[in-house]
Parts: structure tokens; C-alpha cells; sequence
């Protein structure tokens, strides 16, 4: 299989990309598909002993950086490295795609030029957040503030496929995230939402609060992407104030320094445990191709897991799934609608 | 001065009361007129040794749960302790009133028994979270999930001579709880509510992303209920996840033992920068008198260093100068009106 990767998106590439690449082709057996000015990325992969095997390129003449508009990457910058993997990915030239650059943008460009499954009101972006017991799919995260139930729904079919897929969790839990767990809770969003769930193929367990999502309340979190954008800040900001301050506590004095040595492996586990880039890039759901959104500070490490990542979405048939699971949705709703109308009569 | 206090209010009520009475009365110099059962009230007392010097009782029949309706303060508990404190602020027998009670029950009772700032649209608890820096406001927690501008604004302002005022913090900065910096993001409430926080005597920043909270981002967070229950919560759910995280990592082996022992002191430091409710009672803010809401599970330091922040909160005149806030923006915005209807003529 052939995974096309934006060869200068975030903020180490393209070193980083080339170098991911170079460990994906050969760990994973997959040919990558380079964006971006092929006579520079040819260059810097020789200057650092990069292995092209396994390598093809596109050539891209532009670049869209975070200071772009998102909209950029199908007017002013559509020829820029994110934008040309776009359209091979919607011409069948790969079959998924991994970018480490603008989010703004690859959701814009996602939509636009590869498009959305029949029937996807938006597309959204699902990070991975940890948990004490493993991690959560957080949908949407920030790109539709304002959301309808229906959406709601559609995030908790797909989060629900790609969770047992591609994270292996058998009849993984979908919460609603909301300010008390009774039915009565919530606004309109929530009220309806959770009276739709009930016609949809995946486990919802109705509402969540915040304070479960990182002790393992869910394994699906959906919420409107106002909210999601606040609990993923949220969780970043607490990790690195609570790391701020084992730090603080560890460098006082002879005594903690010394503890700190002995703790040396956990320290290291316990950071990895709440630093959610380790989980991967972020898959796009909703978008009829798989598409990662690798962290803007992904490493060369980073790059090879987005591409594994990539490669499972496209194998497992994540989307054919989403598709039967919206199916049922709407029949459902169908037959709802006409119970509802044939009552009325 | 003297503090109305909810003798049945908190999970360890009504002994942890008595006892952090008796602790306010001795350190304080004020009086306690505490609500209850008398009988039970005196009787608790003398077999658990508190000295009743400076107390006074007021007899209520009743107690309100946390399984109760909010609205039952006014209803089929109407002489429950808490409607009974809530009657008497109301009646000036006392200058301020703490209560461990039920969080909405408090809400409904101080509205609808006690009454509004004049020209507040809702009243708003307002917990204090730690930050890496100190501690920050946030408004509202849960009470109203669906906001308007001018009441993100009052709510600013409130926060703002509250911090002032209580926590000592000179010009106090107030962020708007947004998915990003820039003044076109967020919603119609956070656009309009930054317009409006133009106008309003506080030192607003704009908007604050949620990232930046616990790093000390700004000491007033306002946002709309939801949003604000979900802050609350995910802070709490973090806290006890990283908390759970590292004493697995402590108990792991001998020499993580070892470490937790060299840690000890600064364990307990971090662990207490990690809770909330050290910070004592959260303020009720936009009641006419000042209400104390002291957390369910309060011992009797946390019911003293509540009846501290009742104190503080009427000695100095905090309400006093939110209305005096509130006028200015009222003023502020009837001269825009005025302006904006020139302008059309």
C-alpha cells in the first residue's frame, strides 16, 4: 500500500518527515508518496544519510504555514505541499494520507478536495487522550464550534468504529459529555442528542462528565467542538503544570534530587502516560479516505507511528464500516419518522 | 459581626460545623448563629466538647439533601437549616451565610430567599482553582449552561472586585474561555462578550484559552455554565488521575519507596496545590448579601476558613462595589446606545 505523506508539514520537517518515512518503509513494507519541492527533499535526505528506498515523489512549489488562513490551501496556496497530497489522495494515487502542518487547513483542504462520506454533516478531528486505564477519542476537538445532535451521533458512530478497529476495544463505550450523568442534564445538544444515540449501532452508556473522561469513563467523548477544544487545552495545560511542579519538587533539595535518580523509569513512563502526541496523530474522521493529522512537534518516531497509523485505517475498512453504521442511522431514523407520522394520522 | 452558619450542611455535619464555629469564634472574634435542630445542635456539642461561647441557634425542623430538588429549599422543605439561614441573611439577623449544603439548592434559595444584585441577570458560584501561580476564578461553574454576553460581562466584574478585594490581587485580569486568542474566534457569546467587556470597569485581556488556566493565565475565567462545570470537573478528574499515577509509581518498589519517603513534605505540598477546596468556600457571587458555599465534604478548618471568606467578604464591602461596577457599565452602555442612535439619525 502507498501512504501519501506532506513532506513539509510541522514544525521539524522536512527532516523529520524523511526520516519517519525511512523507518515506515522499512518496518511496515509501505511506499511513501513525498510532497513538497522534490529537489529539497532530495537534498536534505542526502546530507543526513536518508534511504530513499521505497520513495516516490510529487513536487509541490508552496508551503502553508500556521500563519495562513485555512482557506489558503485551496486559493492562494493550492499548490503547496498539504494541497497536492490532497488531490493525489482523491485521485487514487495513495491510498491515505498523513500531514503534520496546519489543522485549520487539512480540515478545509480534507473536505474540499477529497470530501466528506455520504451523509457526514462535518468532518471532525479525534485525538487521543489518556486515561488512567488507556485512552479516549475525543470528538470534535475544535472544528465545528457550533454542533446539531445528528453530528453528535455521526462523531459517536465513527469514534466507535475506528476505537475497535484500529484500537482494538471490543463495543467501545460512547459518552456524551455533559454536566451530570441523569437523562434531564444538558441543553437542546445533549437532550436530543441521547434520544438519537438510541438508534444508532454503537454502545452508548448516555452521559458523561469531565471529571470521568480521564479516569476512563468512555472510550468515546462527543461533545460540540467548543467544548472538546477546551477539554483537550484543558488536559494540556494541567500535564504541564503538574509536571512543572514534580520538577519543582524534585530539584529542591540533596534528599528529592536523590529521589528523583530512584525514580528515574517511572518519571519517564509517568510523562509518556500524559503526553497524548505518544498515542499517534489525530485520524480525521469523516473524510471519505483516511487522513492523519500527525502533532505539528512530531519527530521522526512520530512521523513512522502516523504512518502505521495510516496504513491500519486504510486496511481495517474504517470507513466501510462508518458507512454501514450511518446506514443503519438513517433507516432507523426513517422508520422513527414514518412511526411518528403514522401515529399522527 | 456574626455569620450565619447551616448547621446540617456537608457530609460531616453537623459536628464538623460545630467544631469549625468554635474555631472561627476563637480566631475571628465573631458570632455564629447557627441553623438546626437545636436539640441536636447543643447535644452534638456537649458530648464532642465544643464550647458554645459566642454561638447563637436558630431552630429549623428540617434538612435538605443532596437528593432533594433545588427548588424544595422553597417548597417541601421551606424549614429545612438552610432556608431557615437564608431567611435570616435575608432578614439582616446576620451579615453573611455559609452553607455545605446542596450546591443548587444554595443557588435557588439565595435567589428566590435573599434576592439579586439589583441589575445582576443570575447569580453565579464561583470556585477558586489552583493554577501553577496561585489561583484563578471560574464563572460560572454549572449554574446556568446557557449564558448571554452581559452576563459573561457581570460576571467579569464581579469576579474581578472579588479577587481584588478577597485574594488581594491589584487589577485583577479577566479572560473570556475561548478556542483561541484571536478576537474573531469563538462564538456569538465570547464576540459579543468581548465587545462588551470594552465598556465594563475591569481589566479584561480577552480571550484565554484553556490551556493557559491552570498555568496561571488570567485570575478570572468567565464562560457559560457548561462550558464552566466542564473546566471544573476535568480539573478535579486530572487531578485524581495524576494523584492515582503517581502513588502507583511510589508504591512500584523498595527504591520508589525509599523516594516517597525523601518526598514526603513535598507530596503533601503538591498534593494540596492539587485541590481546590483549600482555597476554602467558593463565593456566590451576584446575591444581595454575601453566601459562602463550603465544599460537601468540608472538615472543620474548611468550615472556619469559610466563615473567614463570609467575613472578609462583608467587611469589605464587596457587593457595595459591584454594584457600583455594575453602574458604570450600564452608564457605559446607555451612552453607546445613545452614540449609535446619532449615528443613524
Amino acid at each position: 500500500m502507498k501512504v501519501i505523506v506532506d513532506g513539509f508539514g510541522g514544525d521539524n520537517a522536512p527532516i523529520a518527515v524523511l526520516k519517519g518515512c525511512e523507518l515506515a518503509v522499512r518496518e511496515y513494507g509501505v511506499t511513501v508518496l513525498l510532497t513538497g519541492d522534490t529537489e529539497k527533499l532530495t537534498a536534505c535526505a542526502q546530507e543526513n544519510g536518508v534511504s530513499l528506498a521505497g520513495f516516490e515523489f510529487a513536487n509541490a512549489t508552496q508551503v502553508i504555514s500556521m500563519e495562513d488562513e485555512p482557506t489558503d490551501v485551496i486559493k492562494a496556496k493550492s499548490d503547496c505541499s498539504m494541497a497536492v497530497g490532497l488531490k493525489l489522495l482523491k485521485e487514487g494515487k495513495g491510498d491515505a494520507f498523513v500531514s503534520a502542518g496546519s489543522t485549520g487547513a487539512l480540515v478545509v483542504g480534507s473536505s474540499t478536495l477529497v470530501g466528506r462520506i455520504k451523509g457526514i454533516k462535518r468532518a471532525a478531528l479525534a485525538p487521543m487522550l489518556p486515561t488512567s486505564k488507556g485512552m479516549y477519542m475525543l470528538m470534535d476537538s475544535g472544528a465545528n464550534l457550533d454542533c446539531r445532535p445528528e453530528m453528535l451521533v455521526q462523531f459517536g458512530i465513527m469514534g466507535s468504529v475506528y476505537m475497535g478497529k484500529i484500537a482494538g476495544i471490543s463495543n467501545p463505550r460512547v459518552g456524551v459529555v455533559n454536566v451530570g450523568t441523569e437523562e434531564t442534564k444538558g441543553t437542546e445538544l445533549e437532550l436530543e442528542a441521547n434520544e438519537l444515540f438510541k438508534l444508532a449501532p454503537v454502545n452508548c452508556i448516555g452521559n458523561v462528565e469531565a471529571r470521568e473522561l480521564p479516569l476512563g469513563g468512555c472510550e468515546v467523548a462527543v461533545t460540540d467542538g467548543f467544548t472538546g477544544n477546551v477539554i483537550l487545552k484543558l488536559t494540556e495545560g494541567l500535564a504541564k503544570g503538574f509536571s512543572a511542579n514534580i520538577k519543582k519538587m524534585l530539584l529542591k533539595n540533596a534528599g528529592t534530587k536523590l529521589a528523583a535518580l530512584l525514580l528515574k523509569s517511572g518519571l519517564q513512563e509517568f510523562k509518556k502516560s500524559m503526553d497524548y502526541t505518544e498515542y499517534g496523530g489525530a485520524p480525521l474522521m469523516g473524510i471519505n479516505k483516511p487522513v492523519i493529522k500527525a502533532h505539528g512537534s512530531s519527530d521522526a518516531k512520530a512521523f513512522k507511528n502516523a504512518i502505521r497509523q495510516a496504513k491500519a485505517f486504510h486496511e481495517q475498512n474504517v470507513i466501510g464500516e462508518i458507512e454501514a453504521g450511518l446506514k443503519t442511522l438513517s433507516s432507523k431514523m426513517a422508520e422513527r419518522e414514518s412511526a411518528q407520522v403514522g401515529a399522527a394520522e
